[in-house]
């Protein structure tokens, strides 16, 4: 069974590939809440629901967050009445939220209330979020300490981030489903996908206990850098690292997860990376990590398994590649 | 100035008619809240919305109800999630719901979150609730007591109706704007708009004060039977008074105001009514009352307001012809 971890448009598209290479009893996608956040007064999860529309086969191509041929009348009609349309729900997006409100209000926990709509819309792969509890991430600029969609989608990401805090993280534990996996004997690997390690991973990771376990568990870690020849293929890691002091790079990346993966698949455009990588104590992968079709997603999904296998078969001979700082 | 009370689609056209007559500082639409009720966590005013959506042009001329060109992919999406659809709500009327809980939200009453929709979407009139405070209707029904929606729109009107009850119309008290013009020195007329007597305009009636205020000023109250040839126009006037044990008549409609309306206007099919009516202690006068366009409200708004200045001067004369019971 594959753990995978992942935030919005690239994570949700390698767990879609691993969807499409793994049946629903071996994969679960354990996906970001540090985006969330009530909008509207509708409990809004940007990671958890473009996961699940990808799934669905239901996502936007072009955008990659959002429904397919969605419709934004009452978005339209809103701004008309003077309401807030920074944040821009689509008709039938909504109805996600207002669903997940009401099974919210039932008492249902996150996780039960996305198995809810993901079954509701044909989801057959387990998708769970990081946690049930109250996580935020909030990003300090240089005008202050903002929420992260005020940042994100208000702001466009144009201030300079100084720094990331994930409130609450501490006291969250991880949902049920990810504790268990996290303890199962079964897990084969666990997958970091292509995400913002910042944004989307970073967050994860912070939940209480979910850095400890990662790196006590005796199975491979995986993740697959999401800069790709210097830059992200999506979104704004680029930026964030050059904010952060650090150049955008697929080493880089590897810096960030030293001590915690063993493995760490880049694009043939960084193979230049690969031995000092290699040097930081994880196994590099070299090849295509750009998604642009269902192939793709399936094919590195693949090779992502493959070198998890490999690290196994390395582990049960004795020599564990690991060198993990933790 | 001129009070119209009104309830949905029969109410709704006669306001328009008198919007077309009278310039905005001589109107005030008082319209009922017993309809109002919170679903999938917003705060949805059915009248309210009727007359608001009326008055801007905005109306679906089929249903009288709802948004001309409404578009359905947020209830056909939440559908598709499990979620509740007997109450449907259009993509643009939504909007408006999701606007009122912002307002509310922020601390505005219902009378101040109306008035910024109402002027978001142009109307020059003012529109108010009849009160800002709770108020919900409940019907008896032979299966025991339901919320006003349950019965009106998820049981479309099917059980036995065998009474009502405005929870919280003692406590509650007129609107400001309601309260100030009932005492304006400028007030002219009150008009009961052709809603339904029982549903629509008894819990306005119902609100703290309110009847022994339109029974204590000096001004004509005029009503428009809403009942036509022992039919309603729209809606189950009709079944209810048949429910209620009296005959679906302009008379039993004379009746039901009794004592608190010096004048009846009734449709040429009922013509036969006017002397009973006369004899019950108000003026009846005949004309045609079923609205098919707008030159049609506004011909029957200005019928209306011909026969509130005629009471008034009939009254200034010394000679009024109110025999009010109460």
């Amino acid at each position: 069974m594959i753990i995978a971890l992942a935030g919005g448009v690239g994570g949700a598209k390698l767990v879609h590939g691993l969807a499409q290479t793994l049946p629903p009893e071996r994969l679960l996608a354990v996906v970001n809440t540090g985006d969330d956040f009530t909008h509207l007064g509708l409990p809004v999860c940007p990671d958890l629901d473009t996961v699940m529309y990808t799934l669905a086969g239901l996502a936007n191509p072009e955008t990659g967050w959002g429904i397919a041929g969605e419709s934004w009348r009452f978005m339209d009609s809103l701004g008309r009445l003077g309401g807030e349309t920074w944040f821009r729900l689509g008709d039938q997006d909504l109805a996600t939220h207002v669903r997940r409100k009401g099974l919210l209000g039932a008492g249902l926990s996150l996780s039960a209330a996305t198995r809810e709509l993901a079954s509701a819309l044909g989801v057959r792969h387990r998708l769970v979020p990081a946690t049930d509890d109250p996580l935020r991430t909030r990003v300090t600029t240089d005008a202050g300490e903002i929420d992260f969609q005020d940042y994100f989608v208000r702001q466009q990401c144009r201030p300079t981030l100084r720094a990331l805090r994930f409130e609450g993280a501490a006291q969250a534990r991880p949902s049920p489903a990810f504790a268990e996996a996290l303890a199962d004997p079964a897990l084969e690997a666990v997958v970091i996908c292509p995400s913002n390690p910042y944004l989307s991973i970073d967050p994860v990771l912070a939940i209480g206990g979910v850095r400890e376990a990662l790196t006590a568990i005796d199975v491979p870690v995986i993740a697959v850098s999401p800069i790709v020849g210097g830059q992200a293929i999506k979104g704004p890691a680029a930026k964030i690292m050059r904010e952060l002091g650090r150049e955008p790079s697929a080493l880089e990346v590897a810096r960030h997860y030293r001590g915690l993966v063993d493995g760490l698949v880049i694009d043939t455009a960084d193979a230049g990376d690969a031995n000092a990588i290699a040097a930081l104590g994880m196994t590099p992968h070299v090849t295509g990590t750009v998604m642009k079709s269902d192939a793709d997603r399936a094919s590195l999904a693949s090779e992502v398994l493959a070198l998890a296998a490999r690290l196994r078969q390395t582990a049960a001979q004795g020599s564990s590649t690991r060198r993990r700082t933790a």
